[in-house]
């Protein structure tokens, strides 16, 4: 019992994003409905539809910042109606019942969260398809409210970006009295700044190209240092209570372990691979200074987030873009060649 | 004003452990002296005698691992008394108001802690001198009391290997519904075996040799698992979530990494350099783990360690030697030929 759905995707690991049919389940009785209005862009798109972390099966639907309007429930539905704003991020199901789970951190679902695109149903096992479409099915447990406030397509990146980075951000309990640097600025990078600043940190952007300044600035960091400027990094030494690290690739973190704090901690939230070249344990040691890592977000974490933004006002900065145009925008994204995130309109997607 | 005092000590990187005059400063109001009894030999002692680490100064006493009794206080001493069994550890100062010495974190001292041997006082600028020698003078912040019930002989380890164990046990609240791994079994190893499994832990040993199981087990190990061992490490996937490293040297951590449950830290005590090869990132996102650092221990918590090794009957196991056999016995340590610590009867220096 499947339905179809009109959406973009990939048929191998080379070819171009271009519109194509899929088939998605039936509502079964938890099941939300989702109308899809817009659809963020991440980097993971990329990543998947090109099979770069291997697993990728064909057809792949991407995308998993997905905002739109609940079209219709299942008749066990509580906490959604029709007409409802509503999000999906990165997940649409876990096991729900181990520790993780438990505690409301499906991300590190002892099974493996199921993702919303290149997964496999817990229950059908049909494959799983993102939001480059025309709509979604979800289980509730797995459906974000969007505040009234919040924009849908502002909102969108929320849902990866932003918890992505929001998740270390409270788990390593950043507050007015901290000092939190960010590693980057595209992305996350730019949702880190915002919602470390909303949370009343004193922010610090550490950028590799000059020039970033007035952005930052604008974006919620009180300094911007220069790290490959020895000075500039010896005269923040031992100040960063958290650095959240959002580069996607292999670089070198020794220059920043010695800015932490004592019992500091340095996240990588970007999937970089390995830790190249290797790191100093020195200033670890003499500083009891740590580097973790940490994987987007669970359910409730992200409806604490979205809560937050509409509170505090904040979004992601976008482009919005015409489905039409999602190669050009994955090529740009490969140049870091936007300002911070590309959304997808899916009314452009005819 | 300096008294002359006879130990044992190196003039130069390349030359043997031998006999030497040095002189300490005449006691300061606030100073205990020690006749020293018994002290530890620490990987660290070849270490700086070599100038492995750069900075050495000659000539050079080793030992921080220091035990002893009372013979002399100055006017303003109030916590000790000719007669007490005492002992100092691998500091002797610190500026004693940055924010981490106001914590009793003095090893973190934002100016450096005084170290025993090849460090400066802050007060006189002379050199410090460690205890491979008659007798230590020290101010009685940094001297720790020995309770009754501990020998003098197989305490001394406590002061280094014991405190770089136990600081980081406590600092990630091991209890008794803790699972702790160990990495190595050398002098700092067998303590982690010790402390943790007397704070109620579930402890295993990780080891890449066969054959030291009988021993990890009377030392306190409930479980030994050979991590050369594909499936006996598959087996404990996810299970610690505390893992002490004492690999002195640089080593592959990649194997542990996805032993850690959710949360779980491995700490490095081991001065090893850089993590070569590369550390995956992937089990610390998925996992949200961290890898840290840990050094030696503060003052307060070395004196709770001891009187929690007191009270559970907890010491080295120890080999002790003659002060004149010491070139031999750094020979051995180099071997790791030593069950578990060597320590110097100071009796035997003449």
């Amino acid at each position: 019992m499947t339905v179809k759905v009109s959406g973009y995707g990939v048929l191998s690991p080379t070819a171009p994003v271009a519109p194509l049919q899929f088939s998605r389940r039936t509502p079964r009785a938890d099941d939300v409905v989702i109308d899809i209005l817009y659809c963020g862009v991440c980097h993971s798109d990329l990543h998947q539809a090109r099979n770069d972390w291997g697993g990728s099966q064909y057809p792949l639907v991407p995308g998993h910042e997905i905002t739109g309007v609940v079209s219709a429930v299942g008749p066990e539905v509580t906490r959604f109606k029709p007409g409802d704003n509503v999000g999906v991020g990165c997940m649409v199901d876990a096991c729900r019942t181990c520790d993780p789970c438990r505690q409301g951190l499906e991300q590190y679902c002892q099974q493996g969260p199921v993702l919303t695109y290149n997964g496999m149903d817990r229950h059908d096992h049909m494959p799983t398809y993102g939001g480059y479409s025309r709509s979604i099915t979800c289980s509730e447990n797995f459906v974000l409210r969007i505040p009234r406030g919040l924009p849908l397509d502002g909102a969108a990146p929320l849902l990866c970006a932003g918890i992505t980075t929001w998740s270390p951000l409270r788990h390593w309990r950043v507050n007015h009295n901290s000092k939190v640097a960010v590693v980057g600025l595209g992305g996350l990078g730019h949702m880190a700044l915002k919602l470390a600043h909303a949370l009343g940190a004193e922010v610090t952007l550490f950028t590799r190209s000059p020039g970033k300044e007035a952005d930052a600035l604008r974006l919620g960091a009180h300094h911007v240092v220069l790290s490959t400027d020895a000075a500039q990094m010896a005269a923040v030494g031992g100040q960063f209570d958290v650095i959240i690290d959002t580069v996607p690739c292999e670089h070198d973190i020794n220059p920043y372990l010695p800015t932490l704090t004592l019992d500091g901690t340095l996240v990588f939230v970007g999937l970089l691979g390995d830790m190249t070249p290797p790191v100093s344990t020195v200033p670890m040691i003499l500083g009891r200074r740590a580097v973790a890592g940490s994987c987007i977000g669970g359910i409730a974490e992200t409806q604490e987030m979205l809560d937050f933004c509409a509170e505090h006002g904040v979004v992601s900065d976008i482009e919005v873009i015409d489905i039409a145009t999602i190669n050009d925008a994955w090529q740009r994204m490969q140049k870091s060649d936007v300002k911070y995130r590309f959304v997808i309109d899916m009314k452009t997607l005819i």
